[in-house]
C-alpha cells in the first residue's frame, strides 16, 4: 500500500570520528523515504530552498519517490543543520540550525496524496504534522516521530496529537522525558495512555523496544564493526519500518515485529557512511542477506 | 554435568533510589552459584570470615550447593563491599571495599572437586583463578569473569589466564578498557585473538552480546518495570548461563545460545530484589515462564 511521508530535507554539515561532510543532503523525510522506497511506493512531502540541487531530487526520483509534495520555495534557502558526534556515537552535539524554509512550512498536501492509506509524520513541529493529517483523510495507519525540541518547546500541541496516531516512534531519552519515568516499559505504558496503540522506543546501538497494550518486541542493533555517522539512523529505521508495514498490509504482531527488524536493518546500513550514500547505492539482496543475518543473530 | 564456581562471598551494604540494605549477603560466587545450581549440580568455593553468618551458608544447602569448598578463616572477617546506585542503575557507586579475608585467599581446591568437568572463575585476583584452573585438572569448559581493577592492577595476569579460559564474561565498559576498541564487535575480536574462543559481552539493561570466531548472538534484556537493586545482576547472568551449559553438557550454538537467555532470565529475577532475596525464593516454573516470555518478547 501506499505511504505518504512528511518531514524535513535538510543539507547537513556533519563531523564524527571518522571524517566531516559539509551540506550534504539529509532531513527526517530524506533518510525515511529512501528507506521506505526499497519495500512500498512512496511519496515525500517537505520544503526546500531555491538552493535545493536538482540532482539530489533526482535521486528521489530514481527510487520511484513521488516528489509531487516537495515544494521549493522562491528565493528561499534549504534547512540546514550541522552537528558533531564524539566517540560515543549515541547522541548528536548540535552546533547549528538554520531553519531557512522550514520556519514557515505551512504543509498542504496535493490532492493525489490525500487518500495514502499509510502516512509517516517524521520529526516536525507538531502543528504542522497535525496539519497533514486533517488533510489526509484517507489514512488508515499513521505513526508520528518527535524529538526533545517539540517536548520542550510544543508538549501540548504533541499531546493533542498523539491520540490520532497508531504508531509513535521516539527515541529512549525522549521517552523518558516526555514521560517523566526512567523505566522505559513504564515510560511506554505512560504514552500509551495518552493515545497512540504502540510506542517503538529506540535506543541506538541498544536496539528497540516496542510497547503496546497486547506485547513487549525487544530487538537488538544489529551489530557492526564500526559506525561511521549515525545521522539520520532513527528516521531510516521509520522509513523502513514502515515501508515494510506498508508493504505488509497489516497491523498483525508478526507484521510489525518483521517491520520492525526491517527498519534495524535499513538503520544498520543507514549508519555505514555520511549522508544517504549507503542507502543510495544499496541493493534489495543486500537486504535480504541481512534480514537473515539478523535472524541468525537473534534466534535461539 | 557438575559445575565448580569460585568467586567472592560477601556481606554488601547497597543503596539504591528504591531503598537501602545493611550487610547483605552478596558476592559472584555467592550470586552465581545459587543461579547455577536451578540447573546443574553445583559445588560453590571461596572464603569467609567467623562473622559468616550459618543462615547464609545454610541458603546454599538448601539448594544443593555442595560448600565443601567454602572455607571460614578463623577470627577473620567476610569480605565487605559497600555501594550506591543512581537513577541510571548501570553503573554502582563504590562507597567502601573492605577484603578482610579475601585479601589473603590462597584457593585450595579440595580432592574431590578436582575432577569438575565444568568450572566457572567468577570476579577474583587472576592469578587466585589460575591457581584453581591448575588445580581442575579434570575441567572440560571453564568460563572466567573479571572486573575494571583487575584490567587496572593486573592486567598481565588477566591476559596470561586468557589462553586457559574457553569463555570470557565481561561487562560492556571492561571489554573497551580491557581492548582499547570502541565498537565492542571489534573489541570481542580482539579479546578472541588473546585467546579465549568466546567473548560474552554484558551490557546491563540493554543485553547481552556473544562473540566468537563464527557467530555473533545478541539478546536484549528482559524488559521489567523496575529495577530495584542490580547488584549481582551480571555474576547471576553468568551462573545462569553456566548451570544451563553444563546441564546441556555441550558448547553446541545452540546450547550456548539457549544458557545465555537462561542467564538473562535469572539475571532479569535478581534485579527485582535487594540481595539474593528473589532467587532465594525463586521457583523452577517462574524461571520456565519467563524463558518463554523471552521468547515472545524476541521472536519474528
Amino acid at each position: 500500500m501506499k505511504l505518504l511521508i512528511v518531514g524535513s530535507v535538510a543539507y547537513d554539515t556533519v563531523k564524527t570520528p571518522f571524517g566531516e561532510r559539509t551540506r550534504v543532503l539529509g532531513g527526517s523525510a530524506s533518510f525515511s523515504s529512501l528507506a521506505a522506497s526499497f519495500f512500498t511506493e512512496t511519496a515525500l512531502m517537505g520544503v526546500v530552498g531555491e538552493d535545493f540541487d536538482p540532482g539530489d531530487r533526482a535521486l528521489f526520483v530514481q527510487h520511484g519517490i513521488d516528489t509531487l509534495g516537495l515544494r521549493t520555495v522562491p528565493g528561499g534557502k534549504t534547512f540546514h543543520w550541522s552537528g558533531e558526534y564524539g566517540r560515543d556515537l549515541n547522541e548528536a552535539k548540535t552546533l547549528q540550525t538554520d531553519l531557512n524554509v522550514l520556519a514557515t512550512f505551512d504543509p498542504e498536501v496535493p490532492e493525489s496524496l490525500r487518500d495514502t492509506p499509510y502516512l509517516f509524520l517524521a520529526n516536525l513541529d507538531p502543528k504542522a504534522q497535525a496539519k497533514v493529517l486533517d488533510q489526509v483523510k484517507g489514512a488508515k495507519v499513521v505513526a508520528a516521530d518527535t524529538m526533545n525540541f517539540w517536548i520542550d518547546q510544543r508538549k501540548e500541541d504533541l499531546l493533542a496529537l498523539l491520540p490520532r496516531v497508531h504508531i509513535l516512534l521516539i527515541n529512549e531519552a525522549e521517552a523518558r522525558q516526555l514521560s517523566g519515568e526512567h523505566s522505559l516499559v513504564l515510560a511506554g505504558r505512560k504514552i500509551l495512555g495518552w493515545g497512540p496503540k504502540r510506542v517503538i522506543i529506540k535506543r541506538g546501538e541498544y536496539g528497540v523496544l516496542n510497547v503496546s497494550s497486547e506485547d513487549l518486541f525487544a530487538a537488538p542493533a544489529y551489530p557492526l564493526e564500526e559506525v561511521f555517522d549515525p545521522t539520520g539512523a532513527g528516521d531510516t529505521f521509520a522509513g523502513g519500518f514502515m515501508g515494510s508495514l506498508a508493504q505488509a498490509g497489516n497491523l498483525e504482531p508478526a507484521a510489525i515485529r518483521r517491520a520492525i527488524v526491517m527498519g534495524s536493518v535499513m538503520a544498520s546500513f543507514d549508519v555505514e557512511s555520511f549522508s544517504l550514500d549507503r542507502l543510495r547505492s544499496l541493493r534489495k539482496d543486500e537486504i535480504e542477506g541481512r534480514f537473515e543475518a539478523f535472524e541468525r543473530l537473534t534466534s535461539f
